[in-house]
């Protein structure tokens, strides 16, 4: 499929296709990256670093990208190495469209007018240096701040995922507090609405503005849906985090092969599996990631019924 | 003065001693860095790109570290030039640093977790390979997610601002919106006071938990000032986004060298003044600079009266 095709429609035809609604996480933390794939002494800063994590992170890709209906790279852990992390976060952003797998850059973005617009440039932008199919973004800033994503959804194929309700623990500090007697997550939710219902795709109807609504808060994920009911939801949060397969789907809605509406991100669980990090030799690795992956698909796939 | 010192003292005993509180913003937009340092088409992708924006970068920091409080990159306009683009931003935080001039990254990130801690880490940390003084952070995601950067304040000597009311139109789509009859920006203000007055210094009682807000809100910056007395104001908005330098100190409290209580941002005005765009030899616009920079010192040591 074109790149340019509607991001919704693409990733909602490619979760149809695939029968459940795994979106796998890049996060090389350093720390877990398999004795297989380890180089010196995985200091932040020195070349070898880069270079293992380049490895991990690329065999991971070849393994996933066939797999799971888009990847998503956090983009902390590739900054962390310094400009030599965000060459290899190139690559893998690279490697994911070269295998046709949409991807979307965990990077939560948000500042105004020129400045916005320069993080779109960066990451949406038909010829980005460091090409994204869709960006998270933070709303704080207000809607003006969206303007640049919108615009890169709406003429070249890409998506944004707005930061509603989050699944950490402090999440509530701001995002639970009422205004009007209704959370302020809530409130962005009404906000973005237009937005969302202008950016709707041709062939499914879903939402190039998606939204990340955390697993661990499957009713707050109810309430969202009332308001965007044709926005994808980006849910992290399931396994490592404590959210359930089941819990992450519960915003989901019946679709053609099941419920459908958003993808359920898991990064520790298919990235680390125990079986892969204590692998001796890179078929076991393979193996090991392949079988995380298959199961995370299988859960998934079942909790939406496909 | 050690880089191991308070945060906020080191900003306000420089402040006093310079007797304004510029901060001098380092925005290379691509479209604006002047004919004498541009090289081939200038295209986002090109080495030659890169190269250009490092020499005009660099050449900006040698006149404007010794005399400006402290620097400001914007990362976006260095992330849009991919990992080579990066790069330069190393280069021109490691200048900062070696000039001895405090820097704060303006990279407004906010994320859990791990991915909070691996932002810190690739920061804040002492041994960071983009180490800054401090980093401007968003507060969506609720107080837990600021404890990697605070733990940086209260070990490392570094800081945080974190976004309060933003200086764009549309910051008050959210950051308005009432929570018991006060905006959210005062509810976020309100709930940040405890961490900003255990992150006071030794020297001034100024906190190296600061927040960002814009020039163009002076009343709002009053009622945010009330409720974090000891809080450090970084003040977009002056010069080019029509923040006036009295306006801009609004919010500051005298001091023994006159109003003190935050860095005024200017970028365009010190970074692109006419007389410097349209310099033919490296010497002109060395003089140009020298001369925005000057006007802009003069200005705000006005304002605060110094």
């Amino acid at each position: 499929m074109s790149a340019h095709a509607h991001f919704a429609d693409r990733i909602v035809l490619r979760a149809r296709a695939l029968g459940h609604p795994l979106c796998a996480g890049v996060d090389p933390h350093l720390a877990q990256i398999p004795p297989l794939f380890r180089r010196g002494d995985m200091a932040l800063a020195a070349p070898a670093t880069a270079a293992a994590v380049r490895d991990f992170c690329l065999a991971f890709v070849t393994r996933a990208a066939p797999r799971a209906v888009c990847l998503k790279p956090q983009s902390a852990f590739f900054e962390q190495l310094g400009p030599a992390g965000v060459a290899v976060l190139a690559d893998v952003l690279i490697a994911a469209r070269d295998a046709d797998c949409p991807v979307i850059l965990d990077a939560k973005r948000g500042d105004i007018g020129s400045t916005a617009e320069a993080y779109a440039q960066a990451y949406l932008d038909r010829d980005a240096s460091m090409p994204a199919d869709a960006l998270t973004v933070n709303p704080y800033l207000g809607l003006d701040s969206l303007t640049p994503f919108a615009e890169r959804a709406r003429n070249a194929g890409r998506g944004l995922f707005v930061l509603v309700k989050t699944s950490n623990a402090g999440s509530g500090d701001f995002q639970d507090q009422p205004i009007d007697s209704a959370p302020l997550f809530e409130f962005v939710a009404r906000a973005l609405a237009p937005l969302a219902k202008e950016l709707q795709g041709p062939t499914t109807n879903w939402s190039s503005l998606g939204v990340v609504v955390g697993a661990t808060y499957p009713e707050q994920a109810e309430q969202v849906r009332q308001r965007l009911p044709h926005s994808l939801f980006l849910i992290p949060g399931y396994g490592a985090q404590g959210g359930a397969a089941a819990d992450s789907v519960r915003s989901f809605v019946p679709g053609p092969a099941g419920l459908e509406g958003g993808i359920v991100n898991s990064s520790r669980g298919v990235l680390f599996p125990p079986a892969a990090s204590s692998a001796q030799h890179a078929a076991d690795w393979e193996r090991a990631i392949d079988e995380a992956l298959d199961r995370a698909c299988q859960e998934l796939g079942e909790a939406v019924g496909g």
